[in-house]
């Protein structure tokens, strides 16, 4: 528990103006949870009550549709998750699950409000936070709109290559929305030029 | 002018807890811009210097690859744009432009400081309406990665009525990513259900 809080702390002193007596004040009040690989944190169809701040670790949001997985998105260090429906009555349409052991900060609406309460700098710390993870989805969405599949491999080489090594080929590949095979063939074409 | 500072403060009435005379106030010191359809409001290659609150209108936004337009997003009233890198010193990948005359408050990182300043309030409206994008953007991924072109037309129809009456066709076949021919096949094949 001690190494999961020093995570956070770490982490906020790199992204808040607190001081070290509030980080530790803010660290102690919060509730940091250890997931084992392969834990599955959400299925569909449950409600979407907690969000993450990722300590440690990497989580996979994923739908299953004809019987088949596909990976929506992967979320690594110091990224946070709040599915969609998070904080309202809407069932979930994703499962989220752990490629790896994880370690992560529990966000809900009662814990934000009332951090936010206690730490009103917290609410401009979220909004630039909720900002960046904004443009991240925006991303995402003019590469999937604009590239093929072999064009969006080739730029998450560059922009997340801890990914490619770090979760199952198959996942990556329904993540960029191929077959297994046709990602074995982009990356023989790629790795000949 | 009257007219637009007016479509602000009913905004802001129903989304604020401001009073009458704050939301005069506020309304009083932005930038509201009246555009007319076909402007190209911002190019690949620019800067993104600001952000809109669409109070009138609809603007789209798209790329340009090998010379063929892609329709990314339309955003119509109430919605808010804020492109990627805004705020950031890094050139735009996409097109902004008037799919009809428009109407929108204009933001930039100077105005949210100041305003964040002289109305604390606002930093928590603008957090939860940045939530709202997020859970907008997630769902677009996820149909995107789940959903069929026709899947995603019929979801549009029941989500986005409004849009397909005030597109051109050809941007809404782009933005589903399927040729004008597609489009109109996926509409008479739904049009016999």
């Amino acid at each position: 528990m001690d190494g999961m809080n020093s995570d956070f702390e770490r982490f906020l002193s790199k992204h808040s103006p607190f001081t070290k007596e509030q980080i530790s004040e803010i660290a102690e009040s919060l509730d940091i949870r250890e997931y084992k690989k392969k834990t599955v944190i959400l299925r569909a169809g449950d409600l979407v009550t907690e969000c993450y701040l990722i300590l440690k670790g990497c989580l996979r949001s994923y739908v299953i549709k004809d019987g088949l997985e596909k990976t929506i998105e992967f979320y690594m260090e110091e990224q946070s998750v709040a599915l969609p429906g998070y904080g309202k009555q809407i069932p979930s349409e994703l499962f989220l699950e752990c490629v790896e052991d994880t370690v992560a900060v529990i966000g809900t609406p009662e814990i934000e409000a009332k951090m936010s309460n206690e730490f009103p700098e917290l609410i401009s710390a979220s909004l630039k936070m909720t900002e960046d993870v904004i443009d991240n989805y925006q991303s995402t969405i003019v590469d999937y709109k604009m590239d093929s599949a072999e064009e969006r491999y080739i730029r998450l080489t560059k922009e997340r290559p801890g990914l490619i090594q770090r979760v199952p080929q198959y996942q990556l590949a329904s993540y960029l929305g191929v077959q297994p095979e046709s990602l074995s063939r982009i990356r023989r074409r790629i790795s000949k030029k």
